[in-house]
C-alpha cells in the first residue's frame, strides 16, 4: 500500500485549473466574506471580489443582508468602488445615473422608458445568495446551492459554545501570498511544520498534541493543547484576557482550528477568535485577511492585552506565508513529482479528495 | 421590439478578438496619425505604434510624407528609437550601417555586394500609404486600401468651413487609459452621461441639444448648441479667441463632434478645434492623444487664451477615462450581459454595427 | 543562388517556442554553469536556473561536484533560496525537516517511518548530470547525454595552452537584457557591427582581420588580429599584465572568441580570459552573466591592472545589449521577415543551422 501523495505540480501553476477553481467552486460554493457586524446600519456595504467578479454585499433598510452584482445592467459599469462605504437608500450608477433599491430593484433609468420594448422589471441587478451563520456572512454566486445551514452543520455542535455572534473584531490584517491558495490551506492543516518554523508557536502548544474530530468532507480539524495552565498563544504566552464568557472549563487549555472549504480558517482560543478568508488572485498569488475576534469585556478591559494575541499570529501568518512562498517556487519545477504525506498529515490528504471531489463536478 | 444592446463582454477583455482587431480594423484601415505640420523640414519623423507595428512617418527632400516600416531589412533592427526627430537624407541602421533613402531605397549595405544573388533593389524598407487630408497625416498598412479622400468624403463639405489645414497646435498631452479603445470612442458618442460626469459641460452645452447629421457608416456625429452666446467650451464658459476667421455666423453658437473609424474624435469648437488619437496597447488598455489646434490670430493675440479651452478639456477628459475605466472593470465581470441603448445613444449602436462589419471582414 | 537569410520573426517572440527551446535544448544539453573554482569547500553551494527549474549545484565532502534538483521530495518546497552559500554536511527542508546527505540520499524524514509502504531509499533528491572541463562546471538536465569531453572536443587542442584551470576569477557582473538569448549569441558572433557599435574595439582589433576555425557544429569561432604589439582589449589599449604563462608567441597579437552551444560565450586574450553565460527568463528577456578570468601573477602583481580590461568589456557588452534590444523590437514587428546574411556573418549561418537541428529533436 503506498501513502496517500500531494497534488500533481500543474494544480499549483496552470492557468486553466485556476480558471476551474473559480467556476466550480468559488462561483459554486459557500465561501466566507467577512463578519456581519461590518454592515451595522442600513446601506453599509463591502465589496467582495471573486476572480473578475465583483459583488456588492450589503445591509438593507429591513435589516436584511443582500449581495447584488456590482455591474449595472445598462452600459455594465461598477457601481461601487471603494472597498466598503454606506449607500443612502439607493445605488446610482455613476456613469448614466441608473438607479436601484438597495433589493436590486431598478427604480430609475433615464431616458429609457420612451424606448420600445424596454420594462424597468427585467433589468435588476444581478443577485447572489447570502446567508449568515455564527456572524458570518456567506456568499454563494452559484445556483441552486445547499443550504448553508446543512453545509456547516459539522461544525455547529462544536462552535456554538464560543458565542461568536457576541465577539467583536479588534483588528484586521490583509496580506499579499505569492502562493496558491490551496498551500495556504494545507500549511494551515499541520503543525508537522511548527518546530521547525513557528518555534514560538511549538513552545506553547506541542505539535503533536491534541486530535482531529472532523477528519473527512468540507469542513477538517479539531483542537490542540495549550502547554501552560491558564495560557493561549499569544507573544507572552499569557492569555490576553478572561476566557470567553461560558465557555467550559474543558476548552480553557485547548485551541480549535477548522479549516471551511474552499476558503475560510477558524481558530477558536480560549480568550479570543482567529479568522482568515483567501481570495485568490491567480495560480500563484492569494490575499489573505485575518481577523481576531474577542469578548466586548476583554476589549473594554484595560487590563487585558488582546494586541499579545494579534502580535503573536501577525508574526505566525508572515512565518507561513514566506515558507507557502518557498513551497510554491519548488512546485513549479517540472522536476516535483507528488510525495509522501505522514499520518501528522492526514487532514491535507482528506482535504485534497474533497478539493478533487469539487473541481471534478460537472461544468455549468 | 427589442433596444439594441451593448457587445457582450468579451469585445472588451478578449487577448484574440484585440488581436484581430489590430489584424483587420489598424492594420488595414486608415488611421489618424497626427498633424502634418509636425513635420516641418525634409527628414522631420515621428513614429506611429501600432500594435507590434511601427511605422516611420517622415517628410521627404520633395516635401512629400512617405510611411516606411521602422525594421531594417538587413537583421531586423528597429531603425529609429525616439518618438520624434530629424533624420539627415538617409536612414542608417545603428547596427550595421545598412542605408536607406528617405524613399525607402537600399543605398548601402557594407559587405553584401559580395554576396551571390543579392541585389540592393530587393531590400528597400517595407512602405505603407500615407495621406494628408484637412491638415491631418493617414496612415494605412494594409493592401489595396480604399482611398482616403472617398473614405472621408461624407465629413468634406461639413468641415471646409473650419480652415483646418491653417490651424496650430498650442498643446499635445497623453493619456494612458486603463479602458479597452472601444470603451472611448462609445464615452465621446454620447452625452447622456455629461449632467453626471461633467456637469461643468453640462452647463455649458445642454445636454439634449443639437442633433446628428451623420448616423450610420464609419464617420458618426453631429452638433450641440454652446448656451451662452459668443462663449465656448472653455473653464471660463468664455471664448478664448475670435472665432475661426471665415466661420459662418450658424456655427458660432455650436460644437461639432465626429468619430471617425476607428481611431479619431474630432471636436470643432467656434474659436478652436480639438482631435483625440486612440492607441489600442491590450484589451484593457489604450494610449489616448489629445492637441488643440487655434487659429494662429488667437496665439498671437495677448488678450487670447487657448490655455482656457485646454484646462476644460484636459479636465473633462480626465473624467472621462476615469469612468471608462469604471466601466472596464464592470463589463470584465462574467455576470455582465448586454444591456440597451436609449435613443441618446442612438450613434454607440451605429458604432457597434460598423464595427462588427469591418470586423468581420474576412481574414489577410 | 540565395545567400543563407535570418531566421522567422516566430523564433525570437513566440512563447510555445521558448518552451520548445528549454525542453529541447537547455533542458537536454550540457550548459555551463560556472567556474569550478566558486566552490571550495565541501558543501559550497550555488543555483542554476534553467527556467522553472532551479538545480542545487555543489561540492560534496569527497570534493565531487554535484547537481541536486532543488525540490525536497516531500511536498515540493524549494530547499535553498539563496543563489550561493554553504551547506553543512546536510540539505534540510526549512519547511518540515526533511534531511538529504550532499550526495542526494534522503537520511531524515521525521514521522515518515510509521507510514505503511515508505522507504527512505525511493526518496532521494533528484539528481543531474554535472561535469567540469577546463576549470568550468558544465550542468546536464536530460538523460543519455554524449559525454562532456566528446562534446567540447573540437575545442580542446586549441584552449589547452590557456591554462584555464589555473586561472582566478576577479569579476563577475549581471546583465538583464530584453532581448532574446539568440540575439545575444548571433552579435557575439560577427563583428560587422564593431566599426558602428564599438568604435573603440574596432581600433583595437580590425574588425575583418583573423580566420574563424570552427565553423560548423555546436562550437563556432575564430580568432582576430590585435592591432598594437604586445596590447590588448582594454580601456587603454595596454595589455593589463603579462601574458599567460606558456602562451605561445604567436597567440600575444591575438584574440580567440568561440561560442559553445547553448549557453556559453569564450574569449581568450592574450593576458586573460573573458566569459559569458546566458540564461534565458523569456522569450524576449535574458540574463547574462559575465566574469573575467587571470593568472595569479596578474592579480598578485601591484603593476598590473584588471580593471583596464573589465572596464573595457563592461562599456562593450552594455553597448552590445542596447543594440541587441533594439534588435529585438524590430524583429517583433509583423512587418519583419527574414533578411541576408554576408560572408562576414556565416558563423550566424553556421549557428542557426546547429540550433534549428536541435530544436528539431523529437521531443521527450
Amino acid at each position: 500500500m503506498t501513502p496517500a501523495h500531494t497534488l500533481p505540480g500543474e494544480y499549483f501553476t496552470s492557468p486553466s485549473i485556476f480558471a476551474q477553481e473559480l467556476r466550480r467552486i468559488f462561483w459554486r460554493d459557500w465561501v466566507c466574506v467577512d463578519r456581519a457586524d461590518r454592515l451595522t446600519q442600513a446601506g453599509d456595504y463591502l465589496l467582495a471580489d471573486l476572480g473578475e467578479q465583483s459583488v456588492i454585499v450589503l445591509r438593507d433598510g429591513s435589516g436584511q443582508y443582500r449581495a447584488l452584482h456590482n455591474v449595472c445592467r445598462h452600459r455594465g459599469t461598477r457601481l461601487c468602488s471603494e472597498p466598503h462605504g454606506r449607500l443612502r437608500e439607493r445605488i446610482q450608477c455613476p456613469y448614466h445615473a441608473w438607479t436601484y433599491g438597495l433589493d436590486g430593484r431598478l427604480v430609475g433609468a433615464p431616458h429609457m422608458d420612451t424606448v420600445q420594448g424596454f420594462a424597468r422589471q427585467d433589468y435588476p441587478l444581478r443577485s447572489a445568495a447570502l446567508q449568515s451563520w455564527e456572524g458570518f456572512l456567506f456568499l454563494n454566486l452559484g445556483e441552486g446551492s445547499e443550504p448553508l445551514d446543512d453545509a456547516l452543520a459539522p461544525l455547529q455542535s462544536s462552535i456554538s459554545r464560543f458565542r461568536l455572534p457576541g465577539l467583536r473584531s479588534a483588528r484586521r490584517i490583509e496580506y499579499d501570498v505569492q502562493a496558491n491558495w490551496k498551500l495556504v490551506v494545507l500549511n494551515y492543516s499541520e503543525c508537522l511544520h511548527c518546530p521547525v518554523i513557528h518555534p514560538q508557536l511549538a513552545k506553547l502548544s506541542p505539535y503533536q498534541s491534541g486530535a482531529n474530530d472532523l477528519t473527512e468532507g468540507p469542513i477538517l480539524g479539531g483542537y490542540m493543547d495549550i502547554a501552560r495552565e491558564g495560557g493561549s498563544l499569544t507573544a507572552s504566552g499569557r492569555a490576553c484576557g478572561a476566557p470567553i464568557p461560558g465557555l467550559p472549563e474543558a476548552d480553557h487549555g485547548r485551541v480549535y482550528y477548522y479549516s471551511i472549504f474552499p476558503n475560510m480558517l477558524l481558530s477558536l482560543h480560549p480568550d479570543y477568535v482567529m479568522f482568515h478568508t483567501l481570495w485568490p488572485v491567480n495560480a500563484a498569488h492569494t490575499r489573505v485577511v485575518c481577523e481576531w475576534l474577542f469578548p466586548p469585556q476583554t476589549l473594554d478591559d484595560p487590563a487585558a492585552n488582546p494586541e499579545d494575541a494579534i502580535e503573536f499570529w501577525d508574526t505566525t501568518n508572515r512565518q507561513d506565508w514566506r515558507i507557502c512562498e518557498q513551497n510554491q517556487a519548488g512546485i513549479a519545477s517540472p522536476a516535483y513529482t507528488p510525495g509522501p504525506y505522514s499520518e501528522n498529515e492526514s487532514l491535507l490528504a482528506a482535504w485534497d479528495s474533497e478539493y478533487l471531489r469539487k473541481l471534478g463536478g460537472a461544468d455549468r
